[in-house]
């Protein structure tokens, strides 16, 4: 199989991050976010949303979006358990990143270290931080109750929400305010396998 | 089982469609948005994250984010097929609508029609137009193709797009423009069991 992708991408490095755990050969082809290289005719017949990461598998099957990437991936492995409820669970935080957490802490991250904060982007960045702070908040209180975010195995939802958060500082939070967030950070980071976002494979 | 819902929001429509087209039994508490009624600490102990819909579990659990609950849900009957690849396109249709599609036409339907369009939201409502009608083309793109958003067979990758395309001229957006989405919505409307967004069961 084939990865598009952007290496500095959170979204991206989820998949990455799947990949190098599970032991799973593929090729990695760079794709770069802001050169416009997700506006071609020949990208947008890959995926006409336009985005990364895309994976494309041999049998010539095209898939987007990272989570639903990273869950076809896990099938089958322990990153995704086959339990209904865990299963949902995992969904639940999955789909939390993507409407809730992301599009604060991300965003705020990419007008900080990619724009180089310019003037005109400021109210923006401003704008992220509470909601940002909130998602971080509602993190804290699942992990002050339990060591991974759904229970007490390392599943497809960590990754998920890992992406992002353990370079939130990039995008203005301080994770020192969030203790069991931080204290998470670091158990991934020890699990089996573990890459680093700048780490090429 | 128990939802806590508004019955006009798109969000909790995908959990009532659900519930109705596979006759699972359930009561459902009303929880207006914009009431503050999902700021109360007694609903926050329910979900941290301050959102409607939530699916309370005869066993006590409790389940956020309305894919994740149809997910959970639809498991084991038709309207989520056990293929890996299918499945993992039905994620990728409802990840595409949390990221690409809802943050633009669910939010311009929600000050058109909801807060009545007041002057200072109309420059906020102009803005969500472009990401609208590009959400529109990508589902239109599929739907040229397929009778359903992954393919053959109805799922819960359509109930989830359906939820706020079929009321997307509310929100400014002419369906004229998407006559495979037109098609589409008239097809969903047909499907056994399929109960509309104001009626309630």
């Amino acid at each position: 199989m084939k990865v598009l992708g952007d290496i500095a991408s959170g979204n991206c490095y989820k998949v990455k991050l799947v990949l190098a755990q599970l032991g799973i050969a593929h090729e990695w082809t760079h794709v770069a976010i802001g050169r416009g290289e997700t506006r071609t005719a020949e990208f947008l017949r890959l995926n006409p949303n336009g985005k990364i990461p895309v994976l494309l598998l041999d049998n010539g099957e095209v898939l987007s979006e990272s989570n639903a990437i990273i869950n076809y991936l896990a099938e089958g492995s322990p990153l995704l358990p086959t339990d209904r409820l865990t299963r949902a669970r995992v969904l639940e935080w999955q789909f939390f990143e993507q409407y809730s957490h992301e599009p604060y802490i991300a965003v705020a991250r990419f007008i900080n270290r990619y724009l180089g904060m310019p003037e005109h982007k400021r109210a923006e960045f401003e704008s992220k931080q509470t909601g940002g702070l909130k998602a971080l908040g509602v993190m804290e209180q699942q992990l002050g109750k339990t060591p991974f975010l759904v229970g007490e195995h390392y599943t497809i939802a960590d990754v998920s929400l890992y992406a992002y958060t353990h370079v939130a500082h990039e995008g203005g939070f301080d994770l020192a305010a969030f203790p069991a967030v931080s204290t998470w950070v670091e158990r991934v980071r020890q699990q089996p396998g573990h890459v680093t976002m700048e780490q090429f494979l």
